[in-house]
């Protein structure tokens, strides 16, 4: 047990400063690949975060020559059985969705390949920088295996087509292409990486966490609604948020021409 | 309240020429501001173009310096009544779901800023053009209210990466960019602005305003429908719509290299 | 029956190499309309393809100047009979759902003009190449009849504003544009059109045959469900393919820096 947390630190390592939780893939000799250990230390680093009030934003980064390279492929073989596969695809959705419901968004630092589940944990996030030398694959269906979970984090991000056809042929599109295709929102020199990460960062940090908490949660919750629900979900959510000390010190401070001071939740 | 129907014609200019409405939303020094009156008389004034059938296309404009800087925030904070805000949320969206129900198409013409329920009222829209000087941003995160209602539109035009970032962030994105990720149709120099409406205005009032009618209405509701839903109601919609004198003169006219004539409906 | 039989092998030419199913819309003095005769030849041969486990890819593609010009206007005037026109445009549909359920993945190649529902079977194609004087348009709506049933197609590859803008004015987009806005994945000149098909369909043809046959399905299935549900159904999929023959060849080949054999299905 302790063993096993001990070898989940060495896997996922974090780094805390001004309320931005920089969480790291650490198996930079196998590109940062998806185990059973790496997805287990990374949703025990999710749920940490998940539940500490001090941090704001979350980065996953990867350490070594690229952002992530997918799931363990000889892991996968080294184990011949259909209940290990179920469970650990059934392991990296969970991840997908933990990232998708943290009240804190979630900034996908990429460089080098995003391959596979890689990819995937890059379209899962709430936004995604990456260095102009990424280059983002889901490439499973070289080794006969159809990126199929993949698929649901990438068709949320990109139109069908272009999807579609990363996932037939497995070929790689560079970082501007992934820009144009929606897959993420920005693109820099990899020295000026981490400045964009940043700079990024900075401006959610600069807000009421009140607002953001609520405002991340009730976006995923109205895409999926018709429209007329979407908006009168979104005006309940509207009219909570207005009632918090934070909207009503926000507008003060906008009309008198100051710095607002949050509250937060 | 003949006071307030006064007042709402002042909010609110219309203007008709040759089967297009401009509503001017008409509070320049407010920047437009979506008051509860501002609303109010735009939802009267949508309403009494729904019922005109001399309108074939509605044009939305501000007057002044900016399209729209979103809802009152003087107004709302005067207002320190949860019951008020519940109120004016839902009516803003009772609005954007009026232009979306509209049975004549909507364009938003948008010069300098258009934020938060602003960037919303472009977003809700059927279509959009802009002046190449024109600034989009969801900044009601900045004074601490997420901008939610904002979202349901936003994220119903761009990818959901490029929304969230806008939304989290609160900050501007300029008008070529607005029309990459597809919140606008066209990007014009403002001295072009109008020419550039009149044009796409004046295209759609060449058809048969019964088709553009049934094709919107159809449009809309196909859309959060399965695919093979979808295509049922759109050839139903399709058999009902040939079945029409306009589409049997459309056809003849087409065969006889001839202009046609409408009858509209 | 055998005379309407042999017409629709007139209309729908087909060709196979090294496992391509080459389907050519070959009524080039209509330009290539779907007339009834031609989209029943269109589902015959379609349907005999999905039974053909030879068959990897397949492709559309249009005889003569253009790739495909919509529907029969002529045809569809010549029977004044709403009931003919329900049957059409039901038949229509049948057809692109066959594209969209087909065990292969359909690539349109597309060189001169694709309107209406030429258009839509553009947008109803998994990929789509076009040669750069590609032009495509939704223009049912320059005779009266908004091509509601394309709009099904377009919609699920194009912004929505970008969508309805083609649909209300019936204008022109060119090749570049519907590369931009998602409608098509490549352009390329048109006497390097074949080359740049053939380069997307071996691409393809190199993979397992059971795990692109279940990626398609499954993408199609997962776009339309909640997050959480897709993720199980995809994470279900993955497992099922894990467990194939081709899933354990393709890991070990890769392993073993071979090149793999697959057994398909």
């Amino acid at each position: 047990m302790s063993a096993s947390h001990h070898s989940e630190e060495i896997f996922v390592l974090r780094q805390d400063e001004a309320g931005v939780a920089t969480l790291t893939l650490n198996r930079p000799k196998q590109y940062n690949a998806l185990s059973q250990a790496m997805l287990g230390a990374l949703q025990t680093a999710l749920d940490a975060v998940a539940a500490d009030d001090t941090i704001r934003v979350v980065v996953i980064a990867g350490s070594g020559a690229a952002f992530c390279a997918g799931h363990d492929l000889k892991e996968m073989r080294a184990h011949n059985d259909p209940a290990f596969h179920s469970a650990l695809f059934a392991q990296c959705g969970q991840v997908m969705l933990t990232i998708n419901r943290l009240p804190q968004p979630v900034i996908a630092r990429v460089h080098g390949i995003a391959t596979a589940a890689g990819c995937q944990l890059v379209a899962a996030c709430d936004l995604a920088v990456a260095s102009d030398n990424a280059r983002f694959a889901v490439s499973g269906i070289n080794v006969g295996l159809f990126c199929s979970t993949p698929g649901v984090a990438l068709s949320r991000n990109l139109g069908r087509k272009q999807a579609l056809e990363m996932l037939l042929t497995g070929e790689f599109i560079d970082a501007p292409t992934a820009q144009r295709q929606g897959l993420i929102n920005r693109v820099t020199p990899l020295e000026q990486l981490d400045a964009e990460i940043w700079r990024l960062a900075d401006a959610i940090c600069g807000k009421s966490s009140l607002a953001i908490r609520m405002g991340k949660e009730l976006f995923y919750r109205q895409l999926g609604l018709p429209l007329e629900e979407a908006y009168a979900c979104a005006s309940e959510a509207m009219a909570c948020n207005m009632n918090s000390e934070d909207a009503r010190e926000g507008i003060d401070a906008f009309i008198a021409k100051r710095k607002p001071t949050w509250k937060g939740c």
